[in-house]
């Protein structure tokens, strides 16, 4: 191609509002434009590695049986009432109503148009398992979009949903998926840290999130130093900090045992005390010595509660499980410690966590806030997590106005209703592998895989008949790739001042020609090693403008072609006649015969890309 | 591909809303599923085709030159403002408003955003001509939806605009884009009908329709008998069919001379008499022999009209152009013609005319509706048909009522202030070129290429330096293909009571093998000969489902693949072995040595391919 005759409108300014390398340079080489405030164009240079990007996902997809099928952008209201997300998304759900007054949405996923062709189809259990993708366009509307195409409103994501007989066959599925991924992000030459992740507001349980490090990234990550482990702070464990025997969490009668010589609890007046910390300094001792108790509204949950205190009747859900609407719990922590909100929602398998209300607390403890404990707590759910097992001489709020309890022993003074990890893991806590330290980074997430379980496929009916002709609920599995992010954080990772490094396969063109001057003897050798270049299958822009060598070998930088051929009168004068050529991650030109160029470049793009896609 | 591990959910069943074959078969050969009213999503086999049909765009647009981008499929509001287009477009747009209250619009087509990026690039005459093309989503919020992907709500679109220096170089591409039209359908299998159509909504003028016929077509079309003739009704001419000499137009002068022997215009009683069919009966002669004279009102013209009666000052139009937002015209035509209301408008440069009320017709003719004519008519401008100019002793109203005027001659009697050809041409009319009889079809359009002209780049403000260094509007064209139509009309031209009957080019797979029994000696061949095939490049299909084979030959000749090789055990067992091979469209089996069977199917398979794509 000439550079000539396609589009390719290179900025020496970079856009005031281009925050970060990616967005900077991506405007820079002319790849995009904006259309708006989180709308973008790829322009023609922009779509060559956009579809290089997308054609790795798709054949990646294909190699695991993965069918791609192409449903609509503009997709029925009514399926997301069914699956109840109509409520739940909020307002990053772009909501149409047509002429007709019909609901629409501008799919920001399609977990609920997947399942309602496969509900349609379905009948059998000989048609499982079945997974389904699409490459297609989606929109959320981000309040502040930002980064160019890092985080714009509308996007591409590959999204598949898997349907299958059973875990094990889901689990199948979800680890081919997962190395699928990986070999995705390592052709595409990216760094991935695969985390375990909470699936959020997905539902169900088994994910893994694949982050790229960004200094803007919307993560936290903890990492080991010592280990692989990686994991969201919204998932993240640790090992425990108390000397905990054998487990980690103690049994109430083990602790009952262990506070034997613990003496008997004992109420002490502490005026005008309210905070861990004030409590701290007033008693003169640790926070690790105090029970913090928190009491949370937990909306949507779907945890059996028949066996809790507080006479929580299991009402039928919209997604047929029993559950609550809303109900109140009381949780514990150690006072040194904050409670992950994510992972108590988790634990509660609730839609949303939040501290309740002053006049709540009032009302379940008999106290004003800041003397909720659970000695003597009832009529509520107490949740623990395990490290209070490990306390048996601690202080806790006394249920009333100015007083505390001490003395409080775990399995002795108070015995929770369920003990599970709701504990927030820093930097410098043990990781739960191997223990050695964990530290915290910023990633952005770019592919996402997870078991869904039940949640869709039970919420919008889905069925089936089993090998005993008996009706069955299949499970599901879902898992994006967002392709816009992937090619920003190619550059991310590869680029220096000057410009894009383009690892091979996602390139734009491998190679890009540079004649001094396109005339004369010049031009005709530029244009018959352009001939054979593509002759052996490789890409090459040919730029033929007339313009100084410094600015096409600027451009050429910041386009990021890998190998850049410079072809002028000086070195095909020489005997016999030479061009110069260089990677684009080098300093140094160097002369190669003429009559070999087309040979040996191409040996050296059909390598690097053979060591990508390896 | 073994069919057990795709998903191919063919039917027996014909969906009840399927009243078209294209529909019928794209659901019955699982290649479609319906979503919602207007929204479907293509499944594998669809899928294939569709993407097919895609490349072939893709490459006749990249063979002359057009440059692909990706916008993005939601647009800013803001743009479709400037064009004019969100108040002219009607219900037909999906518009959304986001959370922030900011107007978006679903883009049914992308003369804006195109508009709005090249706004931003150009600058100099040294980058153009410049033409990008798209093919990506778009939504019409069609109020009825029918006929399957043949009319739906959302659809590919492959869309392209073009920008100039000017007219000549506009009409260089758009004459490259007719012949890449050609190709296109011609690759693609379709016989379409290229007709001459008006550009109605885009404004503009020169364009092309490309037609197929189809009994639920959308379009009237005329066709010549005689030559290749073919217009749309709302662009169609005829030739004249009145002796006027050497030219279609007479002079006033010439119809004056004419007019010599006529007798003067007498004012005759025409009591209760309205309707030209009243009248003729009254006056017991033909429609032939009257003056149609129809008051109509143009919105949003932009035809100069300093020099009509009438005072209609040239106040400045959105597009910068003079013109007018409302305005009354008296249109003459002779008795027997019907007004095409769309030529008309084209003639005042209006984006709609109609009938004007009758208040206002009572004001403009001093008369109620019926009694309408030119002799006396003063103050409104009179547009006249050329047949009425070869009229010289005929009817008209006398702008009174209950009267009208005999012997009536133009020319003499009155002089309109335009004649332009405005009749609506019907089946029985004669050619324009050669004089053959006119016929009429039903069309659906598939592809239409037109010339903008100055419309949005005037009205978006896009401008450019040309070699003088002085500032110029450049020209526009715009060509769009509908993907999903074009896919439909191909099964439409080629299908038969049992399914569907491929092009190569477009075939979701080139050959289908069905080994009898998938198992032992017929197995071990039927695996032989994909690996074979697949090996040259050719797409198999293998039956590898445990079906009866009436199930497995029905399914395939509904799926319609080009070929059919089918194994089984009487035939592997002759000496040499053989396999039956036959095609879609045959009725026979032969039988092919197995050994020889790749070779010859890939031949055959290659053969078809050249033949479409020459």
């Amino acid at each position: 191609m000439k550079l000539s005759q396609t589009f390719i409108p290179t900025l020496r300014e970079v856009p005031g509002d281009a925050l970060i390398a990616s967005h900077r340079l991506m405007f820079r080489s002319g790849m995009l434009r904006k259309l708006s405030n989180g709308l973008f164009a790829y322009l023609p240079l922009g779509l060559r590695s956009f579809r290089k990007v997308e054609r790795i996902i798709r054949e990646e997809m294909n190699a695991i049986g993965s069918l791609e099928i192409k449903p609509t952008v503009v997709v029925p209201g009514d399926l997301w009432k069914e699956s109840g997300r109509w409520e739940t998304m909020g307002e990053a759900l772009l909501r149409v109503k047509n002429r007709l007054g019909t609901d629409f949405v501008v799919s920001p996923t399609a977990e609920e148009a997947f399942t309602a062709l496969v509900r349609d189809e379905l009948s059998s259990y000989r048609q499982l398992p079945l997974t389904l993708y699409q490459i297609n366009t989606k929109y959320r509307d981000e309040i502040r979009p930002r980064y160019g195409v890092m985080r714009g409103r509308e996007f591409v994501m590959k999204d598949a949903y898997s349907f299958h007989t059973g875990e094990d066959s889901l689990d199948e599925t979800y680890q081919a998926m997962g190395r699928a991924y990986r070999r995705i992000f390592k052709r595409c030459g990216l760094t991935v840290i695969p985390v375990r992740a909470d699936s959020g507001a997905m539902g169900g349980s088994g994910s893994e999130e694949f982050m790229v490090e960004s200094g803007i990234g919307d993560n936290t990550l903890l990492l080991c130093r010592a280990c692989d482990y990686a994991a969201n702070v919204e998932k993240a464990a640790c090992k425990p900090d108390w000397a905990g025997g054998e487990g980690e969490t103690l049994s109430p009668e083990a602790a009952r045992a262990a506070a034997a010589s613990t003496a008997a609890v004992e109420k002490i007046d502490t005026p005008e005390v309210k905070t861990i910390e004030e409590l701290c300094g007033f008693l003169k001792t640790g926070a690790k010595r105090f029970i913090k108790t928190l009491i949370y509204r937990a909306v949507n949950g779907e945890l059996d509660l028949s066996s809790a205190p507080g006479n929580y009747r299991g009402e039928k859900r919209p997604s047929g499980e029993p559950g609550y609407g809303a109900a109140f719990f009381a949780v514990l922590i150690r006072g040194d410690l904050e409670v992950n909100e994510i992972k108590l929602a988790a634990a509660l398998k609730a839609s949303e966590v939040a501290l309740a209300a002053d006049s709540d607390v009032v009302r379940l403890t008999g106290a004003p806030v800041g003397f909720a404990g659970p000695v003597g707590l009832e009529g509520i759910p107490v949740i623990a997590d395990p490290s209070v097992t490990a306390l048996n001489d601690v202080v806790t709020g006394a249920l009333a106005k100015d007083l505390h309890y001490t003395h409080v022993a775990y399995g002795r003074d108070f015995v929770p209703w369920l003990v599970t990890d709701i504990r927030t893991v820093k930097a410098g806590d043990r990781c739960p592998l191997c223990g050695g330290e964990l530290y915290e980074k910023k990633g952005n997430e770019l592919g996402h895989i997870f078991k869904l379980g039940y949640k869709y496929t039970r919420s919008m009916g889905v069925s089936y008949l089993d090998e005993a002709g008996k009706t069955r609920i299949p499970a599901m599995g879902c898992y994006g790739i967002g392709l816009d992010r992937t090619l920003a954080s190619v550059i991310e990772e590869h680029h220096d001042e000057a410009g894009i490094i383009w690892p091979m396969t996602v390139a734009p063109y491998q190679v890009i020609l540079i004649p001094i001057k396109y005339e004369g003897a010049v031009k005709i050798a530029a244009d018959g090693l352009v001939s054979a270049l593509e002759d052996r299958g490789v890409e090459v822009l040919l730029d033929d403008r007339n313009e100084r060598p410094g600015v096409k070998f600027n451009d050429a930088d910041l386009m990021g072609i890998p190998y850049r051929v410079v072809l002028g009168d000086k070195n095909l004068n020489l005997s016999p006649p030479m061009a110069e050529v260089k990677h684009r991650r080098d300093k140094e030109n160097r002369l190669v015969e003429l009559t070999r160029a087309a040979e040996e470049l191409t040996g050296l793009v059909y390598g690097e890309l053979g060591e990508l896609n390896r």
